[in-house]
């Protein structure tokens, strides 16, 4: 993908640094990580939707292995390397899988927040220029806690954001205590990237779901659903409008929001409560507005159709590809080799601004470049 | 918007005849209709998300009305030919409002079913050419009780199908027991008008939406989610190609299937149980197919981007206009005048296809003529 004049970003690419996964591996509780005699790999059991199987495998060892093998695409920067050579990818700004550091205690939290930043950041600086990193702040810690954690990563080089996902400070990200923390990263110039992780509730599945369907409803369907209502709840409660100067990217070309855009505007100019309340009414930004001014989208979408709602809804200058890795393998072809779930999203970048155009080396990476700072190591 | 050449048809729009709404005002819990003394009109409360307001109010003369004011848009048809005429609207085919008859005991559903079909058989017999509808079936009966529903609507005249909500028999619409009730309507040639009601569970809004938000969130995001999770449950259950027949028009655009459907698609690839289950591998339809072969979608998105990729997943040949009335009625301008809710969906359609094309008269109109057999009184 990449040429002479222009270079290819993954913005959305994870890692569990060895460190973090010693701490799944002490915990009884998801998320978790265990071995299990019916599979060969360790099991990572992440998802709310993953419990039920992983009690039925704990209890009977003839019973199909919970969650996802953790292989060495998580944990190995060797192989973060190789994966990104394969796909021809540049430049790759990682970040902490899900559920980052959402499960700690407060007392651990700030210490642990810091030691993964560095970790992150002595990887970004082993490769310099070919990776970057969004930090985890520590969001179960004191409000000090997080703001010293926001400052050290300021002064890491090759930090350009935080990874955030959707629990905030366990009230989600309406919660007006978050206010002085996204006023704190807006002022640092670190941009945000919300990520899903908490789906929705189980039982909005049906009873036939975690027998019978896999991840899929989960991961297709509660992500990016999540995604949406965090960042509707936000727009709701004022965020964008009191926080002028925060920058949020959304995983998954925003959920559904480019799609909903429309239905959540009537909705708001229909409300008799908030018309009675005087709420929103005056002089509010529109949610096409912050999708346009405060928004990227990553362009991790995997169709043609989605990508071109999320082209018109945030423009081609505020898409960034993004790959997902280490999740969505292949299941049939060598884990080694190019990966279908890259492919399908670059070939929906060409499809929906076209190859060999200049949106799509901005898509594929040169949008990255200027929005991310990546063409400086400081 | 009508023209000597095409007509306007609205297939999304609903009616409470006087009959139903006496069932709601008999209830103690939702949905219901209920007088305060704090609003003029009685309030019609449907929500889950609504059922607290309901209890403040109803304790607290000083607290604001739950719900929504029944207006005579609900029940009067009267009202909906004059609202038809102030939209230019030529057709339309109403449909009972959520929720439908889905709370009614098993032993009452099949009569009141009868009654409610033959009131909407009656209000289109007396405006010829005008009205249609879609009947309501009485889920919570027993079967043989749904299949003679369906056998009773296959003889009235002006029905063209069924509306059907999320919860099925209080399973979900991927149950295995209604695959009958799915093939007799699909034998009888009824389409399936799917609309949600259920909504998400209250806490995805979390602790500030039932006071600060409005409906804003139940109503622009757990609506089309609700319609979105239905419709991937019965695609992982096999039903479409279990019955090739049938035919579905799926409310809100699809509630966000055109954005997801490549995302769903790539995380059934990606999915290993399903994989080593050997499910859903061989010869599936696709959820692209589904969309192109056996789904329709309506029109009421309320944006260019939402509608285009309705447009692009769908085709415009399977694209039918709706009003959603009488939901969303103005709130500053005159309730008997022209609608805001109406015009965002059609200048949607204009950007969308282009005004004064061939694509434009089918949205709006032609596609419902040919699809549901509007140009026939039988």
């Amino acid at each position: 993908m990449s040429s002479s004049t222009s270079r290819v970003v993954d913005i959305h690419t994870h890692m569990y640094p060895p460190s973090y996964i010693q701490i799944l591996e002490s915990r009884s509780q998801i998320p978790l990580v265990r071995k299990f005699s019916q599979a060969p790999d360790p099991r990572l059991i992440l998802l709310e939707a993953e419990v039920k199987a992983l009690e039925d495998a704990t209890h009977n060892p003839e019973a199909k292995p919970p969650g996802r093998p953790l292989t060495s695409h998580y944990a190995s920067l060797a192989q973060k390397l190789h994966f990104m050579d394969t796909h021809r990818i540049d430049i790759s700004v990682i970040s902490l899988a899900n559920p980052w550091l959402d499960f700690l205690s407060p007392s651990e939290s700030g210490a642990i927040a810091q030691s993964v930043n560095e970790e992150f950041s002595r990887m970004c600086s082993d490769h310099p220029g070919r990776l970057f990193f969004f930090g985890t702040l520590p969001l179960t810690a004191a409000l000090e806690t997080v703001l010293a954690s926001i400052e050290h990563l300021r002064i890491l080089r090759y930090c350009r954001g935080v990874i955030l996902g959707t629990s905030g400070l366990g009230k989600g990200l309406d919660d007006p205590d978050l206010l002085p923390i996204f006023e704190a990263l807006a002022t640092t110039g670190l941009t945000v990237f919300l990520h899903p992780h908490y789906g929705l509730p189980n039982d909005v599945w049906g009873p036939r779901a975690s027998a019978e369907y896999g991840h899929v409803l989960p991961l297709a369907l509660g992500f990016p659903m999540e995604t949406t209502i965090a960042v509707a709840r936000m727009y709701l409660a004022g965020v964008f409008d009191k926080v002028p100067e925060l920058r949020m990217i959304l995983a998954h070309s925003g959920g559904t929001l480019p799609f909903l855009a429309g239905r959540i505007e009537s909705c708001i100019m229909h409300d008799g409560q908030l018309l009675r309340e005087g709420k929103l009414n005056k002089g509010r930004r529109t949610v096409w507005e912050v999708l346009r001014e405060q928004v990227y989208l990553d362009a991790v979408i995997y169709s043609e159709v989605g990508l071109k709602a999320a082209v018109q809804a945030s423009g081609a200058d505020r898409l960034m590809f993004g790959t997902d890795h280490p999740f969505f393998p292949p299941l049939s072809t060598d884990e080694q080799g190019e990966w279908e779930s890259v492919s399908l999203n670059a070939e929906a970048v060409a499809l929906a601004v076209g190859q060999d155009t200049g949106d799509f080396k901005n898509v594929m990476g040169m949008n990255a470049v200027k929005i991310l700072r990546l063409d400086t190591e400081s």
